[in-house]
């Protein structure tokens, strides 16, 4: 049984959020680029927007809401002084994380997508990569290397090309980031599918070099919409499955038989619905292996899913009640700071409601030892132990204001979608 | 703790399939029509085909391979004598039920399509309309009528025009018909949505008449692919996750909350998603609602989706360990013959393997008790109830043969998309 307290936990999310702040490029382009970096502008509503190469992000803050009531979660923030400075500033975001005693944290990107095709949408493919690479910079070097031990660092991948796209992993790699970022569907963004060889470079070097491909919900590049009339809580409830067909997608693959290292995390995917889908895959291999030729030896899909895929949860009772099915070594906690479901500034607590009777080594593989050993972040090396428990970092933060506050702001955004909308270049 | 035997069982199975014979339309259709019946042709090849309208639907047993070897399930049967006789010929299919031990059933059709959109793809409406009733009529009639108490009635819905499949619901009901087949997604057919007004009357119908909408997996028009070059296994995982997003479609809609009466079955669908789709409805609703503007009073999204929804399985142990998630009386059983995943010829046994430790209570509404409830079915009208347990049924039908053989037979098909497929017009 459970005995665990919060202040004892320890919690490292394998997805969290940040918003880029301006100057995020300064000094990190070649000269002939210079004028052409993605770059901050006020509009003349008081918006702060990011531009780049004819494309204006509108929502720099997607669904940046941590801190606010759930009244105004329908609101986007448009500016940076509407945003909880957490989101974009690394020393505020590191008070937010002790505020809440989350010790390591992953940050997915926000204006260029989550694996970053406003960058792949840019037809001068050497500024593209100037620009890929100088984000990565920033990323490891600045947001997670300001607070060592504190951040997982993540890249972008070079969606256009597989070879650069695996030079660049080998590059992050040897400046110690072992995670980037994918799409579920490089076929819907207009680039080979998965099941293209043209990739094996990539996955190549994601093997050598123990890097896990990290592939977010809702990055698909398409929406579940049912028809333009449906309300949009349908749109809201199906999103999150799309991330089922990228799973299906990849556990079928030549990919995975091939390349058996690979190792693939499917962020703020969930964890209930695995299951079933893994019901789902034993039962097609065994009604229809023997006309389709999928061959996995000795081992059966579900086997196969659990050497592959690391899963992740919010808030999810069902998972935590199967996570017998699921694997116990194959379910992860994120926090999703500073989105909309995040449990932020209370995670412990929230975390541990839901695992009500689950056994504390358990508890603590989901709570921050999967997350650890997947993408070979040791905390404990810069960090004592004792002092990185939930406990402990709050006594670091003792008298921050994490209160849920009001802001006062005048569009309404549909929240959902926006990952797919931004992207829309402006007429 | 569930003691029952596999012969003490009743079972009623809420989606099985039914191959349509020659001569199903045969002085059916008024005079000035009969020229243009559907009809069954056989080609050069030796297969038999259907015929209407232009359209030629070459895969008339879609994927009825009952008491074939598994080796055998990437190959359709393309003639009625490739076919067990139990597919097509009713007496045939009783004596196949009662040598299983089957009780009642409820059989989709097969050519028209799940929803009868061959019927609704025809210009001439007149003739569309002449023809479904007449398949209707034929199906409630001939198919049931033959044997009374073994089958649940089931009619095809009047796709183009909701008054007229308002008046046809009302049509049947009076002949004793209380589910209607229909569509993961009017919308995805070229109608209008599920949420558009157009649809009231039909609405208005099934609640007066206490008709159960039955939209079967696979119905929605769209396939889900992932990318032209992904293996078929991964069609075959996916397909069935399309009926989640008519799930969803139907619960946040204003259909359920103006028709409070309103029942729909997700037939095929599966249990084991269930519970984390309910999960995820309740989330949206706790977070989102304030700026969504969703209001259904005292209740959740979960309480709402059991008061509407009948879910059902063929074999899901998920589904059965998570029944209190789902709901006790939400669940029922369903035999799925001919098709590749039923259980038939021994589905007491299946249904037992993974229910056990399910109390008989539970079991029994499982089997069949939510059945008869939902689609106001009662055998026992018609047949003692000790005659009506598999026990009974299989002693009435010793020494039938229902061993597995092998055809021999040349086409490859693949079985996944053939609803789809099936629908194209030849060139």
């Amino acid at each position: 049984m459970g005995t665990m307290q919060p202040s004892d936990m320890i919690l490292v999310s394998v997805d969290d959020h940040l918003v880029e702040p301006p100057g995020l490029f300064d000094g990190r382009l070649p000269t002939r680029f210079r004028d052409r970096a993605p770059k901050v502008a006020r509009t003349p509503d008081g918006s702060d927007v990011w531009e780049f190469n004819g494309t204006v992000i509108p929502n720099i803050g997607l669904n940046a809401v941590a801190g606010r009531p759930k009244e105004e979660y329908g609101v986007e923030p448009t500016a940076f002084d509407e945003m909880r400075p957490g989101c974009f500033d690394v020393h505020e975001r590191v008070k937010d994380m002790n505020a809440a005693g989350v010790l390591g944290s992953m940050c997915f990107p926000s204006f260029p997508g989550f694996s970053g095709r406003l960058f792949a949408a840019c037809d001068d493919k050497e500024l593209a990569l100037a620009v890929l690479r100088a984000y990565n910079d920033w990323h490891i070097e600045e947001w997670c290397g300001a607070y060592p031990g504190r951040f997982i660092p993540m890249a972008l991948p070079v969606l256009w090309d597989p070879q650069l796209a695996a030079d660049e992993v080998r590059r992050v790699a040897a400046m110690g980031c072992h995670s980037v970022t994918f799409t579920e569907s490089p076929h819907n963004l207009g680039f080979a599918s998965f099941h293209n060889p043209a990739w094996d470079p990539f996955w190549a070097a994601l093997c050598d070099e123990g890097v896990v491909l990290s592939v977010h919900l809702g990055s698909s590049g398409s929406l579940a919409v049912t028809s333009p009339d449906a309300p949009v809580d349908v749109m809201i409830t199906l999103q999150p499955m799309n991330i089922t067909s990228a799973a299906a997608d990849l556990l079928w693959s030549r990919v995975i038989k091939e390349f058996p290292s690979l190792r693939i995390a499917l962020s703020e995917g969930g964890t209930g619905w695995i299951p079933y889908f893994l019901e789902r895959l034993d039962h097609t291999y065994d009604t229809h292996r023997s006309w389709t030729g999928q061959d996995f030896g000795d081992q059966r899909p579900s086997d196969v899913f659990r050497q592959h895929f690391l899963t992740c949860f919010i808030e999810d009772p069902v998972g935590v009640q199967l996570r017998d099915r699921i694997g116990i070594d194959n379910i992860a906690w994120e926090c999703d700071y500073p989105h909309s479901d995040t449990t932020w500034p209370e995670p412990a607590e929230a975390l541990l409601r839901e695992a009500a009777g689950v056994p504390d080594d358990e508890l603590s593989k989901i709570a921050w030892e999967n997350a650890c050993r997947w993408y070979s972040f040791d905390p404990f090396a810069h960090r004592a132990r004792e002092r990185c428990t939930v406990g402990a970092l709050r006594s670091e933060a003792t008298g921050r204001d994490v209160a849920v506050r009001s802001f006062d702001h005048g569009r309404f955004e549909r929240k959902v979608g926006l990952e797919i909308g931004n992207l829309q270049p402006t007429s």
